[in-house]
């Protein structure tokens, strides 16, 4: 007898039961629904593309997680999130594109990282951008996280708070403190959150010295108002605040509810890439799982591939991280999900022909059915209903068939109820 | 300034626009659909495996295909197709899975093909098996077949026609003929549409004799009537004449026309795996473009990770393929999907908050709309919904908001009309 292989996946890759499954696949398509009801288009590209493509503008912790190898002459690489693809895309079939341009994609991206629970070497991402040709309006920033809004709701999602900044403010100020090592104190406030207030100030003392450290921490505690009201004469800082206040009024033109957002100047999202507002997305009372969806203003998104300057502003939904989490406080458990195991049917005896006829009567209501189909006892098959979790069962016996009826059991209750086969 | 990288995709891999990608979602959507209404249950897999796991069977041909590398001490496979990592899944949760297992998986996976027009290196397929604990059924041969019917039927496709052949009654038939080598002569019967008639006789007779051949040449004609009086006293060979003619039987049940299908014992599918019933299906007066979909049975799915013996059958729709055949014959022109763009909100002058009302009527009438949101000239507003395909926008200014009206514009006839907020 040959070796069996022990049957098995890598670590750091999602797999579900089929019931867990079916979980995971409606809301994928809840979010995606959402997606396309807000004017959104669909792309799809390959999972794995050229390595000069993909690791055009990245480098350090990035490239070194990247799922790359080669294939013939070729150097290929798996993806590692959609937004560069994206920009390959957009640089790619710019002039057979309408902007501005509203994509969305839903795919698995690759990240080989440390492994550790509930971070995924493989995951879905459920990307939304909106570029547009040399200019995009500051407005659709509100629209982006007003579509995360709606996709939460979709699933029944409450108790996440997004919590959104701009670049444009710390930029400002930290111009205008004359601090020379603003990436460190970028990269401290990053921190802020995990490191905690203390921590924080100290450190923030040592990179800038206490007056400064002191004007800094100030500002990042401000809300709207507070913030509407300095005096600062810098430009980025002023168009910073602009921005906030237009995204603010936005939010409430799409319906976002007050409590689904704040103002909090702490958010970063690393050092690249995004340029105006940004924002992350807490729960309420599970901040510890980190931000469930992020996103933010960018530029030029696709400067590696082409002149065309192509500013944008997207937002990511992580979806194989989120499940996990949502598995984790027991949303999961609760998710319903509109049975589809209506009807099974169970033909006793000689009975398949008539079946048929009822199959077909089924099918022309669009009733969701299966069909039994071994030879096996009555008890096997009831059990089979029952592990399945099917509503009823269809019992279609040589004495139904002769009478042109059949028997409708209903598995909760054990009812029965004999009917016409016109009457189905 | 940097240099540019092109933007570009590796050859062999389908890359759409988006309004193709609609189309192809569409479809995609729609098997989907086909497949969760018949009772099959989902499951995803991981696009990387362990080699040792996805190469426990193949050999040769694949395995050379195959897109593998290694990441730290892991030697790592890109799945080629999802037969196999669906062996590891059952034999993985076999205790947790109620057989018989209906599962359908849809994904994509790899094969360094040799580059052609038609053939892709990645490409989606759309799985469906059954399989039994010891044992299933013959009917549910038929069930697939159906399934497939179904789903073509769903998309609005015609002119498929099922090419059913049971592997037993070749294997009887030679077994009974003492031809020593058969393998020979079965690669040389799965030619047989590529090479034509002529030159299959030519080479038949030179493999099992002029008497032989002309024995195997009449039987490969031969229709289900025909096989059913064959007096040939051999196990397998009426064996697979049952099991055909019960898999003729059922597919009536399931309601497949007789013009859908036909017996053809040329129908080999490859050497290894299938055990019964196969089945391959040709696009009549396209023929040349091969099969569209095939499947068949198997007597056991994963012998190579669990000593538990799982029987089943199962197809697979290889839709990135169909998509491209599709394109071909001009069947996605014509193809119609609902068109999500209806409206089009467009706020001219100040008048957003205004708009923020429209909204919330619109959601709750769960109408599909957009909203533009950038500041440019109405001619450029009006030009953006045409190239979308917005069916209608709605036109809202100063004046519609002092008055709570909106217009309505539909965008084939011009046509306009003022109505009341309230009557949205």
């Amino acid at each position: 007898m040959k070796t069996k292989i022990k049957p098995s996946i890598l670590s750091g890759f999602m797999e579900l039961l089929p019931k867990e499954q079916e979980k995971f696949n409606n809301i994928l398509e809840k979010i995606t629904n959402v997606y396309e009801k807000n004017g959104c288009l669909p792309i799809d590209t390959p999972i794995i593309e050229k390595s000069e493509v993909l690791l055009a503008k990245s480098g350090g912790e990035t490239e070194k997680q990247v799922y790359s190898f080669s294939k013939g002459k070729n150097n290929l690489a798996l993806r590692f999130d959609l937004t560069v693809p994206f920009a390959r895309y957009a640089a790619q079939y710019y002039n057979e594109l309408v902007f501005p341009f509203k994509r969305y994609q839903i795919g698995k991206v690759y990240r080989g990282e440390r492994n550790q629970k509930g971070r995924y070497r493989e995951f879905y991402q459920c990307d939304v951008d909106i570029i547009g040709k040399d200019e995009l309006s500051i407005k659709n920033d509100a629209w982006i996280i007003n579509l995360v809004s709606k996709s939460f709701k979709a699933i029944g999602l409450s108790g996440y708070k997004f919590q959104i900044s701009n670049r444009k403010i710390l930029k400002g100020l930290l111009t205008e403190l004359s601090i020379k090592n603003s990436k460190e104190v970028m990269i401290l406030i990053d921190k802020y959150e995990k490191i905690g207030k203390e921590a924080f100030i100290d450190e923030l003392n040592v990179l800038v010295g206490k007056e400064k450290g002191k004007v800094i921490e100030d500002i990042l505690q401000m809300g709207l108002e507070d913030l509407d009201k300095l005096t600062v004469d810098n430009e980025d800082l002023k168009n910073g605040v602009e921005e906030l206040k237009e995204v603010n009024r936005m939010l409430k033109v799409f319906g976002v509810k007050e409590n689904e957002y704040e103002i909090n100047l702490k958010i970063i999202r690393g050092l690249d890439y995004y340029t105006g507002m940004v924002f992350e997305t807490i729960l309420e009372g599970n901040e510890s799982y980190g931000s469930i969806c992020s996103g933010g203003r960018y530029d030029n998104l696709a400067e590696n591939y082409t002149d065309n300057i192509l500013p944008g502003v997207g937002m990511s939904i992580g979806l194989t991280r989120l499940f996990f989490i949502l598995q984790e406080i027991g949303f999961i458990d609760n998710y319903k999900i509109s049975n589809k195991f209506k009807y099974l049917i169970l033909p006793i005896g000689d009975t398949l022909e008539y079946c048929g006829l009822i199959i077909r009567r089924l099918e022309e209501k669009g009733v969701d059915y299966s069909i039994y189909l071994e030879n096996s006892t009555l008890k096997k098959k009831m059990n089979y209903a029952n592990k399945l979790g099917f509503e009823n069962v269809i019992l279609v016996g040589e004495d139904e068939r002769e009478n042109n009826e059949l028997i409708i059991k209903k598995m909760t209750t054990g009812e029965e109820h004999k009917i016409d086969i016109k009457a189905l």
